[in-house]
């Protein structure tokens, strides 16, 4: 006999494969085909261990990969939306608060409060652990996108100043790795990989 | 001015990225194709939270996560093998070992030896941390078959006696997800996904 505790929580762990078919912008490097969310999460949360030390404060890392790890799960029911889409970023609040009261809520309320919480705490970026966590989501793509010359910028018409602006805030959570991301920057203009 | 250090991880965060063209035998359940690596690593960590309550012995969670993100690695170089191929999977271990040598020797080397220490520690499932991430390893991709009618058993004729022989040793980490899993197989039998 199974119990409804474990069902709920299988429950969710098998919505949760979903994940893997929700497509971002950037490209794998290897096959040049579109990522999706489950691959992403786990690529930020290696980097979150092997990174560390460029935190700009104190962290907390395991705290910060339980938050890499479900930060996009409402993506399953919101779709990803383009870092460079501001528009449609706005409306993207609403169906992700929707998105995470369905699909937490399949699990035991006491676990769905407990992965609730490091996504609230990622989405309100005020903790030194969530911005070395969203300084982390946003050099991923920007890795991405320069090993792939510039696939995702240039199909989107993307110039160097807006990538500047969007990932900026990588220095709240990581100086140092904005300093290098700014110097990623600036190589894939000179090589054309972006339009200055 | 990056330093050797930085180089040196992101050069790692770059390699790794292959993971994700590493195919399972697996499918993913929504879209029918094989799962790969990166995935599979993510489905994991996430499990292993959430499952956590099921661990045979106290374990610290956090460690078994680490041991998660990393435990497929070597596979960039030596591949997956499938865990009903005992042959290949006797040969494969030698492979491994080359792979953790020049994949973890891309990082700084106290990183190289953190990252491999969790994967030494999970391939010799002697820790109760190892034990549970090895249980969590092979309920994943019981389930991930389940939901695809047994697709990974029935290409490759696989029969009960060998699915239970198998996966017996997720009692070792987790006797309640063993039981479930028991059920499961049966299930599967009766269904007509697996051959008795």
């Amino acid at each position: 006999m199974t119990s409804d505790r474990l069902q709920r929580q299988l429950a969710f762990i098998v919505e949760i494969d979903k994940a893997k078919s929700i497509l971002r912008n950037s490209l794998v490097i290897e096959e040049g085909r579109r990522e999706n969310d489950a691959e992403h999460a786990w690529h930020l949360a290696v980097m979150a261990r092997l990174l560390a030390e460029y935190a700009r404060d104190e962290i907390d890392i395991d705290r910060v990969i339980e938050m890499l790890l479900v930060h996009d799960l409402v993506e399953i029911d919101a779709g990803d939306t383009f870092i460079y889409d501001t528009a449609a970023r706005e409306r993207q609040a609403e169906k992700e608060r929707a998105a995470a009261d369905r699909i937490f809520g399949l699990l035991p309320p006491d676990q769905a409060a407990a992965l609730r919480e490091p996504w609230e705490e990622f989405e309100a970026r005020q903790t030194p652990e969530a911005k070395f966590a969203f300084a982390l989501d946003r050099l991923q793509p920007l890795l991405l996108n320069f090993h792939t010359q510039g696939h995702a910028w240039r199909k989107h018409g993307v110039r160097q100043a807006q990538v500047i602006a969007v990932n900026s805030s990588i220095a709240d959570g990581a100086p140092e790795l904005w300093e290098y991301a700014r110097g990623l920057i600036d190589e894939a203009v000179r090589r054309g990989y972006l339009s200055e």
